[in-house]
């Protein structure tokens, strides 16, 4: 389908143009896809039944690959003593600047101050130390679902804000093998959800000293990059050695009667997600969703719809559908079929399909795709397949065109002016080596406005000398710009 | 089975007899079922993986129940600004003395101070008013999915916890009928999930209005008696009337162009559900979970599990249930059979098989059932039969066994005399009419120590006169202790 076509059938125009003020479209779609709503409660999002939605099949998938994993669920408290928060110095530093602290229960001023959890690493430690005492009862392969607090002073929908949903695992092991094992498939168990369930290519790689978790020894991170060439930290998972076992005292006896220290992990995903379903395939015309996550993969819209036949042919469709375990909604209300065109592009929905009088009387319908809006005229008995093709090509196209952005924006640099210079009038990432001195990351910070994503994992070097300071350099790092 | 057998089978030993100290036994329960910790944050539990799973399978019940008449998922902020808590009079009266009040985020002072939500009508009700704004918008049937808190004196795991598990419903309709229609709707749901899903007949009826709920017109509730005889109130559903949406302003444009307040709903269950199938279906082995919410619902122990064959036939049984969508584990680790039976008995765990040398020479196993230890000899190629049939059963017996007891532990009184040696004597509900007066409810608490449970539905007057002061009365009322 040519350009022109496309622009002929943009219908939806109340949305800022990407290209014009990324932030701008970014804000609209949220709002006017339904996903968000603000409130008095400052720095907080009031999550919409259709945002809703989104996130509850991110939960199902996730929730799934991880018990495939051994993962278990709990639910720890939401409060945290101010003397547990600190009982861990580099997390605590990390941590106490931006957490919301409770004084009062009713009319009485609390002996102890209480935070509402920023993260709960302090609480499944006190926990673990509970309840682990032999090397029978590793590992400890814990996650919960839940919100979290953190007093951020610029907040957006997703991106950022006071709450926001997230899941939290926590997990106890033997050896550090194992526990650096676990950090590892974690990662990739993100990394596969991005990619294959999402349609996000993400680099996977490490953290710099500077931006890893606080209190971590190595944190791992999936990193997206978005259309606008921002890079988005679409999870990340720590490797914290023995370190908390050492400050909560969580300590088993091993089967060759030492007394030993367990090794932890913990890794997170939030609804920072949907922020970058958002900003990775969105486009003019509103969202545009996957179909693993999409609250309605396929809308259908009757054409000419008070003609005889028309809605039951209609729901027909939509009966085989759901029957197949499609998540389909027939739009029978008195809107045009204009407008409900442009109502479900905005909402992302990733196929529509019409059919009208004509179309029943050659027992066909029409399919759109909402990437492309590529047309295809169906037959109905070979509907579900059809469906099923549709959604599955959908998918592919998101994640090569993502691909093909973020190959389009990866530049190297050898030199700091070259790095300078790409910083200055390119958006993406910029590969470059690394000394591994954090006076040379603060100084690409101050002088390029870029900070390290990551170390990927598996690539090679492309040079040998640091481009800030020109000594000898064995780390690969990409920069760039992130959310 | 007989009385005796069932006694000689009696292995587990570590729990307080219910009948020695009901409160000692639950507390062990919850402990040595592994369903809860405690930490050092005061009056909050943790909840472990096996309570968890519990609730997941809850919510997986209620959710679809809920989703089948409409209801959409949303997500509030955790916060409610202290200006908004008291917008509606009745409403913060009923709960600022026991909130969690935010005062200082990171170490700046809050200009207006936070609760954390102990529910969140308030913040409900300021969103609808601002997307509800003609006819065509109504209803709006949102739940959410969260913790709450109420700052308790006293708390016991699920029963009454500063922080807990819930679900808050919360919906808006044109009309006055409409809003008591879902009130009504809501509550068969809840009574319909305790009965048919987990085993607990409930009564339903109305709240008088001093048990009813902080701001409502009126609340109606199910309520479960436990074992000892001490009623639960299971679930409540509140008819708000318009008194909020006048309070928030939330009006809409009704078809005849008048502007018209709309009519508000909320309704909630939580973790509390979990304390309550503790005390109706336990017994001193332990738990004693209903197949619907019970994480493993058979669990497999191979006997001589050294014997050649007899781990390859067990794993066979365990992909036939599991291939069945049956929760099945096999416990084939290195503890004795005894030490398994009376470890799956403590966890309640509906149904277990055992299966050795000699069932395999059979091709059968033995099916155990977790209530009345009843023994069945199955032919393997119909176990998935027998077992649907089993877990049938179970659910049907803990249904008949804890209606008996609510029918043998349910008294009548027509004067206060009869009702307070009732009161001292018997534990359990006692039915007597009432004149309707707040003078005789809070009498009766203060001579026979009950209060009212409920207002029963479809239930035909047993006097005319009011057990307490003499005078005419139409309200059969279910008086009673409760947790």
């Amino acid at each position: 389908m040519s350009q022109n076509n496309q622009k002929d059938k943009k219908l939806v125009t109340e949305i800022t143009a990407m290209d014009e003020d990324f932030a701008k479209w970014y804000t609209d779609i949220v709002k006017k896809a339904d996903l968000i709503d603000y409130s008095s409660v400052k720095g907080c999002m009031i999550i919409r039944p259709y945002g809703y939605a989104i996130w509850e099949n991110i939960q199902k998938i996730l929730d799934a690959r991880f018990k495939a994993t051994g993962v278990e669920n709990v639910y720890m408290p939401m409060f945290i003593p101010e003397s547990l928060l600190k009982k861990e110095k580099d997390h605590v530093e990390g941590f106490a600047p931006e957490v919301a602290w409770v004084t009062h229960g009713g009319d009485e001023k609390l002996t102890e101050r209480l935070c509402v959890r920023p993260t709960s690493e302090t609480l499944f430690c006190e926990h673990y130390a509970n309840i682990i005492k032999s090397y029978r009862d590793l590992p400890k392969v814990y996650n919960q679902w839940c919100s979290v607090v953190r007093w951020e002073k610029t907040t957006r929908p997703f991106l950022r804000s006071r709450e926001f949903l997230w899941q939290e695992g926590h997990t106890m092991h033997r050896t550090a093998e194992e526990a650096e094992a676990r950090t590892v498939q974690m990662l990739n168990v993100y990394a596969d959800f991005f990619e294959k369930d999402l349609g996000m290519p993400v680099l996977r790689g490490q953290k710099t000293d500077k931006e890893k978790f606080a209190g971590a020894e190595a944190t791992y991170t999936v990193e997206a990059l978005m259309h606008d060439g921002k890079a988005l930290q679409g999870g990340t998972s720590h490797n914290f050695g023995n370190g908390f076992a050492k400050a909560f005292n969580i300590q088993f006896l091993d089967n060759d009667n030492q007394l030993k220290y367990a090794y932890e992990t913990s890794w997170g995903v939030s609804t920072r997600i949907i922020g970058g379903i958002i900003m990775t395939h969105g486009d003019d015309s509103g969202l545009v969703l996957p179909p693993s996550v999409a609250p309605i993969q396929v809308v259908i819209i009757p054409v000419q719809q008070h003609k005889d036949g028309v809605l039951e042919a209609a729901n027909k469709l939509k009966d085989t559908l759901s029957a197949a375990g499609i998540r389909v909604k027939l739009d029978d209300s008195d809107q045009s079929p204009g407008w409900k065109f442009s109502e479900y592009e905005m909402k992302g929905v990733p196929l529509r399909i019409e059919i009208g009088p004509r179309d029943i009387a050659e027992n066909k319908c029409v399919i759109v795709r909402r990437d492309n809006r590529e047309k295809s005229f169906v037959n109905i008995d070979n509907l579900v397949e059809a469906v099923n093709e549709g959604l599955d090509n959908l998918l592919n196209a998101l994640y090569t065109k993502a691909l093909a952005n973020r190959e389009n924006r990866t530049y190297s640099a050898a030199e700091l002016d070259e790095l300078i210079s790409i910083a200055n009038e390119k958006s993406g990432y910029i590969k470059a080596m690394w000394c591994g001195d954090l006076e040379c990351e603060l100084k690409l910070k101050e002088v390029a406005d870029v900070s390290s994503r990551c170390i990927p994992f598996n690539e090679e070097p492309i040079g040998d000398t640091c481009v800030c300071c020109g000594r000898a350099a064995k780390k690969l790092v990409y920069w760039g710009k992130a959310y």
